[in-house]
Formats: C-alpha cells, structure tokens, sequence
C-alpha cells in the first residue's frame, strides 16, 4: 500500500517478497511456514491469515518477508519450500518479488473514466504496477493514453470477428501483461480467453440497492428515487458479473439528482472502487477461494 | 428535526404549521403560495421545493411556518387555500400541525432490534411521535414493550386467520394510529389493508449489491464475499418491497465476518435505516410521486 | 450540478439564471420575490430556503429560474428587482446567467494532486467552469498543465518580492478570472489580495480529529493512531485557514498505515473535497454569512 | 465479533483462548510462537500481525487458539511460554479465556445516550462482556438502569471529596471489574486512579475538525458552519483527552442543523463509537504501544 518513490524505499524493497497460501486448514501450518521462513534467513515483516469456518474449513495466509539476496536465492527456496512444506499441506501457494511490478494490460471501449484514474494514480506513483498498454474496440481514446507514453492498440471486434479479436488479444498481451482489467470494456469476454487469465481479470460495474432487473438501471434507480449509487469491481469468471467480489462502495444521492447526475455520480464511484481493486491485486492482497475473495488490506 | 422538550420549543411550535403540496409544475405556484400564506398572516419559516423535469414535470413543496393562534384559524385557512389556490394548480395538499404528534402502530414478529431502536429514541426525545402501540404476531416481545409504557396486542396469524388477523388489527388502529411501522414483521400485508393506510405504512428489509434472489440471502452473501451490508425503507405498495424507497444506506463488511456476523450488521443497520425514515415521515418531511419519494431532510 | 454537453442542455441552460439572496428575516420575503419573478415572466425551476433562527435571524434563499431571452432582458429585470423588491428587504443579492461559466484562476505550488483533479474534472465536463489559467510560485507542474491547453503562469514568490509577485498575480487575473482556487499553493495570501476576491478564493487543507498543533500533522497523527484523516475547503479570509468551511469529508485508516500512507490518503481526501467545493461555487450554490456557508446543494 | 448465544457457540468457545503480544521485532518470533502452540496441543484459528517500522520496530500479533481441556491446562501453558519464548523475545504478553467475559464498571453522570447504547448491546447479546455496576456521581440515571437487573451506586463527587469519593470507587470495583468505561462521565479521573487501570479505562468525547478551543464547542461548530460531527474513543491517560485513539468516526451535518440538532447528531455518534471501542477492547482486539493503539479488527 505504500508509495515507493524513494531510493530508500525502492532499497528496501529490493529484497521484500508476499507469500500467499491456501489450504485446508489443519494444526502446525502457521509453526510450520514460519519455522520454514525462519530456518531460510527470511524475517516476517507482515502477516495476515484467515479461517474460514475453524472445522474442516480453509486457512488463508499472506506474509511478506525479507530475504537478503532475494533475487538469487528465491528459486532454491520455493524448490525446497515445495517439497518441506506446501506438499505436506497440500498447499495452493505463490511467491512474488515486490520490486517486480506487476504489468496490466487496460481494456477500453469508449468511457474514459475508469481508465484515467488508473493512469493518474499510476503517474502520481500511487499505483504500484506497470501499465503496459490499453486495448481498445474503439479508436476514440487513442489521444487520451497516448500522451502517458503508454500503446493504445485498437482491436474492432464484431459478432463476426470477436474470435480473431481476441485471439489479436491474446497475442498482444502474451508476455507483456499478466493483469487484464476492463475500465468498462463494453464486450463479453468469451470463456476461452477467461480461461488464460484464471482471476487475473477485474471488471467493474456499477451496482444498486435493489439490483435493477433489465435494461436503463439509472432510469430504473431513478424513478425508485434510490438513495444510494453503488459499484462492485470484481475478478471475471464464466458467469456475467457473478464472480468474486474483490470490492464495493456506494455514494449517497438524492431525489434531486436526476438519471444524468446518477451516472455522473456512477462513473466516480466506479473509478475510485476499480482502483482500490487493482491496487489491492497488484500489491498481492487477494486470495480466491470459489466464489469469495479473502482480501488483506 | 429537532428535538422538542423544552417549554420554550413547545411554545414556538404551538403555532408552527408544516404544508405538502404537489401538483403539475407551471409558472406562478410559488408566487401564489407564498402571497396567500403572506396575506393570512404566516410567517414561512422553512421552505423546500423541487421540481421534476421542467418542462411539463411534477412540483413538490414543503413549507413550515407559523401562524398565531393557529389552531383557532388553521380550518379557515385550509379551506381559504382550497378554494384560492389548490384547486386553480390541481394540487394534491396536507397541512399538519407541528405539535400534533403522529401516533405510530409498530407492529413486530419476533426479532426485536428495529423496535427497541424506536423505544429509545422515543424515549430519548429523538423521535417526534407518540407510539400508539405495538401489534405482533407472536407473544415474545411482550415484557420488552411494556416497561415502556405502551400497549402490546398479541394477534396470531395463520394462513387461515389471516383476514380475522388484519381486520382485528385494522380495528385496534383505527383512531388510535396514523402510520403503521414494520419493524420486522414477517407477515404479508394484504392489498386491502395497505389501502387503508396508502403512503402510511412503512417496511425495512436488508439489502445487498447486488440483490441475492432465492432464500438465506446472507448465506449467498457470505459465499460471493459481499463487502457492503444494506437496508431499504420504503413505504409498503401492493408489489413486495416494491415500493417508494425512503432510506437507504450500507455497512463495510470483511471476508472475517461469518454469516453470524453478517446478519448482526444486517439488523445494525436496518435499525439506523428505519428510525431516519420513521422520523422524516412524521416530521412531513417525505412526498411521493408515482414511484418515487422527494424527501427534504 | 448536471453535465452540460449536449445541445438540448445548451439550450436549456441559455435563459436559467441563478439568484441568490440573503437578508434580515421578516414575513413576505418569498411572496415578494416569487410574485415579482412571475410578474416578470420568469418560472422558478428549483427554489431552496433557510430561515437561520426564526426570531430576528438571517433569511437565505437560491432561486433557479427560466426567462424567455434572458440576455436582452435581464438588465431590466434586475434595475427593477433593486427598486420593487431588494431595497425594501435589505436584500443583499446577485442574479448570474447558467451560461456564463465561471473563470477560476488556480494556484498551485509543487504538489500536482488537486491540481489534476480539477482538470481531470474539467476535461470530463463534470465541472461547469473555465479554467482560465494556473499560477505558480513554481515551474515544476507547467508540463502536466500546457497539454490540457490552458495557460501556466510562473510567478516566483520570495519574502522580498511577495507584494510585487501579488500584484503581478492581479494583473494576470484581472479581467480573466473570477474565481481563485489554492490548489494546494504554498504561500499565505496578503489581506490586501484577499479583499479583491472577497468570498472568491477558495482553500484546502487536511483537518485531523483531534486537530494536531505544531508542525508535521501527519506524523503527529501517526503517533497518536488517528482512525480518520479529513480535508476541509473554506474560503480564504485574513484568519488563516479560519474562513467559512465549504466542504469536509474523511476517510478511514488504521495502525497499518505508515506517514507516507496516510499523505497519500489525505492527498486523496483533498483531491475530492476540493473538487465539490469548487463545483457548488461556480454553480453558485453557496452563500455566506459571517463565518458560516449556506451550502444548497 | 461473532454473537455467542447459542449452546454451539459457547461449546466451541469454551477451548478458544487470545493470546496477545508485543515485543521488539526480531527474526523467528512468528516460528517461534506458533511452533510453541503447534507442540503444545493448541490449534491456531486467527492470527493478525503487524510490525511497526521493519527495521528495530515492534512486533505485535493478536492469536486466536483452540486448546481442548484449556482451563486445566491454561496455566502449564502459560508457564511454559513465559520461560521457552516470552523471555527471550522480551514479550509483552497476555492469554485470555474467550469464554471468561471482561466486566464492565460504566461510569456515567446525567447523560444516557452511551450508557444506554451499551446496556442495549448488552441485552441483545451483540456485546460480548458483563455490565457488572453502573456508577454516578448523579441519582438521575438509577430507574433507567435497574431495570436492566445491573446494580446502580451513586457515589457524589465535589471538590472537596473527589478522594474519598474515588476510594469509594476503587473499592466498590475491585474484583467486581476489570474495565472501567466513561460513558459521558463528567469528572476527571486523578492520576492515581488512572493508575490502577492502565489501558483499561475508556473514554469518549465529541471530535471536531477542526478542533475548537474553548467552552461550547457545538455553538462554535455551528458558527463555523462544520459539515462533520465526529466523536472519539480513546484509553485515558493522564493527559486530558490525549490517550491512545480505539476509533473515531464522523457524521454529516448542514447549514440546516441547529446547535441542538448537532448536540443530537453527536450523541448518536458517541454512542456508535464507544460501543465499537467496548467491543474490540473486550474481545481482546487492542494493543498499546506508547500512545497508539494497534486495533486487529
């Protein structure tokens, strides 16, 4: 969460790394992992861990921690921590450097807004992550990206070509970006390619209390004179919209606005919580486990 | 809004008046209004208004003010108003006294938190009402509601009794309340007895983004890792919680909230939803248009 | 408040005027406003009013109103309005056209956040003003303001030059802007500049519960655990950071966040409550009395 | 947080134990700690750990654990851990029994907004400890309390026998209470008494922001026009108002608000966030480091 702009900062990260564990829980996991960590020279600098449901549930843990040399010792690490530990447990588990950005890949149609905040947080230094490129079904937005020094690649995509889209897609992305987020990417996105990015995908959208069934939900919210507009960012599964929630937030409004000044107020609430959610995915705070995310913020 | 004990408030509300008007917007209401008040001598103390899409839309006002010796004039007034204004702009109009209190018929089930919530801040001096009394379908909340002063009827209901129910309770509140409040009453109302009191019974059920369809909605909650817990009150139509929404808001919640914990959050905030929405509706603060409220709090 | 792009909106707008009044209360100050507005041909589209204290305190009103060619007639409108009605209440008032946007002038020194927020905004169409220029005792941020095409002046300010750098700063904004936003700019105004732009220059600072004395808040804040870090806008008078508040909001942080994060957060906070309180000003919806603001909002 | 009301619940809490801790941090005190629990028989259900400042900081982790027959062998434990790990890491440590709820002292004067909040919780079973006495300096409060079957004593303070009285106190509450809560309580606590209960007593006062000096603060408020009212929970120290924050929040108020409406408006905001702070610090969720409390919420 924290900026890291500094030359110390950017030290001390050098040698930072955030585990992420899940397993069934069961006793001695956390006296294992830390005894492991230990007996490696690694210090615990931060750790989190969840039980969902103490019998026959699931153990979450997140743990950074600092390894002199990081870079040459990691691979021998996680070789042995495979075989002494995650075995053992049958531990799901990942390992990453904090001084290696994660790099996303920004899907836009023709609204701006999501995508700005990413890019303004990204340039004030807030959002630890490298923005590799946007893609576009739209040339509209080429001026807006461009001038950050980021490529903007326009894909079309019709019923007709949306396979040979995303397959472009998929190429372009390959090895450039291992985070796909849709700042209101206006196509569905089809199993397959969901499939390569297995919760590495974040949408958003925006949300209402009650959901509003059907098409023009701002018209609809407005004339049940709703109180509250919402927006849940969330990690892309098969099912529209129904994957796991990594985070939500609401803005209060009232019977003045009217179905203008809701999606105004919709767009700000959307942005704000898109970009809590890739922050939270880049610094490694996510855990999945079926349809929930544990998030350690 | 505010709280009334003081023998110096009692007094200045003695001659205070609040006024409801809506009708087709065009040009001149406000002026008309405001003479006829200038002229019979009120004094407009508070004054809010809003208008629905200009053009051809709907006009909604709500004036307190203040008139010596109202309770002497305020029948002459009213009719004065009829005949010289209302009818020439279709208005559909109230005035109240500010110092005749709403008497509320809280009717409950078995959970408690929405009622004790409107005991204290009855007994607080927060709510400006006189509760009436308490009608449940069960006996459970007998020896919470009777320290407190107010009458608890006991009215089973079954499938079968379920129109000798509602007619015993329609008798039990006829003359003795005006606005009837769902506290957590698990019975469906039926359309001939929100008839009665159409716009004067209000309800509160949790809400969540996005809505869960299908039963223990907190359960699906939990297991999709809903970060917001919210509550709806809306006053009761024909259409199950379909009606004009009155409040809304959210509580943050955590993947470390059980589904226990949920719905203790759950009962948090509907019991702080509930009690804004009792209180604007007796301080004739709340309009409604179609489907909607225009609430000036 | 509503975005103003399209065409219909444009035309709309062209003959909305604004009205703002304040004046000691007394009985008929609506019927004499309203009946003079519907003499006049005007139509009142949204009307709010707030009677500070009933007994011998301060009337406050806002007036939106449509009038047939606006432009050709509202000199008259407002000869007559001070002759029939302002005089008579002692009415302090001013009428301003919808269309006629505000001019801001903003201030910045190092720190960019409040700054883009305002562009971004602007850029958007969801703030309805003209950015007509930015000044800084800085050249720092003159690359992140020339691509938006609006003008970067540099002014250097040294406590030797400081009244000659003002009055260079008057020079450029005379005539050009009519607003003055201190967007984080580092330097304390002279009572001299501030009598110019009397209610006109806006500020935002962060605010703490409990406020810290002395310098580095955040630090102090750190210490002490603070669970919320705000931000206020108030407009600027001779009281350092003692004049009308505007706007405030928080947000929420824990023992995890080092002093780095909580600047960051407040960054964030300030960013937000800056951009609202900058956006009821242009939209005229702010009134002042004493030290206090009247926000319609 | 989770509600313990049924025979499940208790069941399952009958065995789970918290276990607190502070140290300086050092390599291996995470493996440590849960290498001694894992050989020990004792099954980690929650931990949260935080460091403050990684390099030569503090280390502080909040463990929830399961042991069977806990009670018989609590105190083995507790022997073992001091000598096999707490000594070397020079801890700062405690174990509590989650089924052996704290008990509470609320001290109260003539307010009751707080009070009552807690009393409510507590019937409710949303408060996880007991209310073992309320104590006054004042009659007022007893028939609010009695009923609740909580013993009331009133103990009168004046200048001359604030010693006397405090002995009164400390005699009436020793064995009977472990936590002391200020529960709007209008008499400063001495040194001496404070001394008694380090980290144990809990305060809750009105928050502004800015803050205001001097007598009156909502009429201050008021007159600066605040839109936040915020109220603040903290451990007392000796200095007034200054010890370590447990939480704060805030609530959003008008030009509209009257001093009464914002005294109203506080209270409920007090009450809100005293009771969170009751129930962190009773189930064990704080630590204290200097004047900073760690909250693992």
């Amino acid at each position: 969460m924290s900026k890291e702009g500094t030359a110390k900062n950017a030290d001390l990260k050098k040698n930072r790394a955030r585990m992420l564990i899940s397993c069934p829980d069961q006793p001695g996991i956390v006296a294992a992992v830390s005894r492991f960590l230990h007996e490696h020279g690694a210090n615990i600098v931060q750790s989190d861990q969840y039980t969902m449901d103490p019998e026959g549930g699931m153990f979450f843990i997140r743990i950074e921690f600092d390894l002199n040399e990081l870079s040459r010792r990691l691979e021998t690490l996680e070789l042995d921590f495979e075989e002494v530990v995650a075995r053992k447990f049958q531990m799901d588990w990942s390992i990453s450097k904090a001084a290696e950005k994660k790099k996303l890949a920004v899907f836009v149609s023709k609204e701006d807004h999501c995508l700005l905040e990413l890019l303004w947080q990204w340039q004030a230094g807030d959002l630890d992550a490298e923005i590799a490129m946007v893609v576009s079904n739209h040339p509209d937005l080429r001026d807006r990206v461009e001038p950050f020094g980021i490529p903007y690649h326009h894909i079309p995509v019709t019923a007709d070509t949306k396979r040979e889209a995303e397959e472009k897609q998929l190429e372009l992305i390959s090895g450039q970006a291992d985070t796909i987020i849709l700042a209101r990417y206006m196509q569905i996105i089809s199993p397959q390619f969901i499939e390569h990015y297995h919760n590495r995908i974040i949408n958003i959208h925006h949300s209402f209390l009650p959901a509003f069934v059907g098409g023009k939900p701002y018209a609809q919210a407005y004339q049940r004179g709703v109180k509250l507009i919402g927006a849940t960012a969330h990690y892309v599964t098969q099912e529209l919209d129904g994957g796991p929630i990594i985070e939500q937030d609401v803005q209060r409004v009232s019977h003045r606005d009217n179905v203008e000044n809701l999606k105004r107020i919709g767009r700000h609430i959307e942005r704000i919580v898109l970009a809590r959610a890739v922050s939270w995915h880049v610094e490694d705070r996510i855990l999945t486990h079926h349809n929930k995310t544990v998030v350690f913020n």
